[in-house]
């Protein structure tokens, strides 16, 4: 399976179109933990997931996170890539979670394509639609959620990619998801271990009560 | 002056184009306070203000409320047509703050000339690029500011949006923007009052030191 087989559009290119997109995407595997993008204004280029975990996330100056959102395979990113726009004006950072395998665009081709191709232009709006749109979701709970039910959407979030209810994750690592301190997550858990929601251990969040933990979420 | 004069890439687009756009525009006159785009995925059109003021912003079951952007002159917007792409999910609402002279742009025409325009769809980009840009501002104001700088800062907006320092809102209004309760507005301006940076009376904040409200700003 080769990039012209990832990226959705491919079939609706010319030929000429399809060459020069496919010599500008470069394959690379990194390691979980990687650094993909690295925010101040640096243009990476567009990222093409072809299997793996990536996580978008901002940082504030003291070093605090909050997740945007993540890329799973398939999943197509150009906030990685803001010189394609000038009207893109805000920083992320994008690392692996897992070991990922991707393609990353060259953002001055991509650019080349977007100008001439309306094509290549609205799949890339879309894109970013479809960004905005996991961010708006994020904004409305920061805004209107109580962080118990964000705690518990991500817990139940996590056993649905993970595949397994026994997470393997550290509170420092929750808390950087939720934008929120280590103290607050850890004192969190330890509320939903006593309500029979969870099991702590060293390095691990068990879910052992899930409906429980999703009446609390929808409630 | 006519919608051509305002549409910024009228002059890129080909007679036949000129020609649909400006047959899709509709010119509206609405009074402070008209809801003009009201969520729940209606698609009422993109929005090409003459001159006014319009206001966006979403709402909580519980009808709390947050401003995620303002336009003004000559501003545009398409987050009011979410239809014109399948990935923009989710819903704003969007009303004059002053009396506002517009355009309404039908979303299935101006999807059509997206569709067939490189120039069209990339425009649309960086209208999306700009909102999104103006939504991770504020999602870095809510994470990472206290609520002190965020009141100082909506002020010296204000006090620039209404060119005097002796501004007609009341405390419902200051916490509809910022997405909190009118009490907590009303504490934090008491506060700001003792400290000198501001005077209170009915249905007014008037701003007696400007420096001061900046220096706690940047502070």
């Amino acid at each position: 399976m080769m990039f012209q087989d990832y990226f959705p559009i491919y079939s609706k290119l010319t030929p000429a179109q399809q060459q020069t997109i496919c010599a500008s995407a470069s394959y690379r595997s990194v390691k979980k933990g990687t650094v993909i993008h690295n925010g101040n204004l640096e243009c990476t280029g567009l990222l093409l997931v072809k299997s793996g975990q990536l996580r978008a996330y901002i940082l504030s100056e003291e070093g605090r996170e909050i997740t945007l959102y993540r890329l799973f395979d398939r999943d197509m990113c150009m906030l990685s890539a803001s010189c394609i726009m000038n009207s893109l004006q805000f920083e992320i950072t994008i690392a692996a979670e897992k070991d990922t395998d991707l393609w990353i665009v060259q953002p001055d081709v991509y650019k080349g394509l977007m100008q001439e191709s309306a094509v290549v232009a609205n799949y890339t709006a879309e894109m970013m639609a479809t960004r905005f749109s996991e961010v708006m979701w994020l904004v409305e709970q920061i805004m209107w959620k109580s962080l118990d039910k964000r705690v518990a959407a991500f817990l139940l979030e996590e056993i649905s990619i993970e595949n397994t209810n026994a997470l393997r994750i550290t509170h420092e690592a929750i808390a950087n998801h939720l934008g929120t301190h280590r103290e607050v997550i850890t004192r969190m858990l330890r509320y939903f271990q006593s309500e029979g929601l969870v099991r702590l251990s060293r390095g691990g969040v068990e879910i052992i009560d899930e409906e429980k933990l999703e009446a609390l979420h929808d409630a």
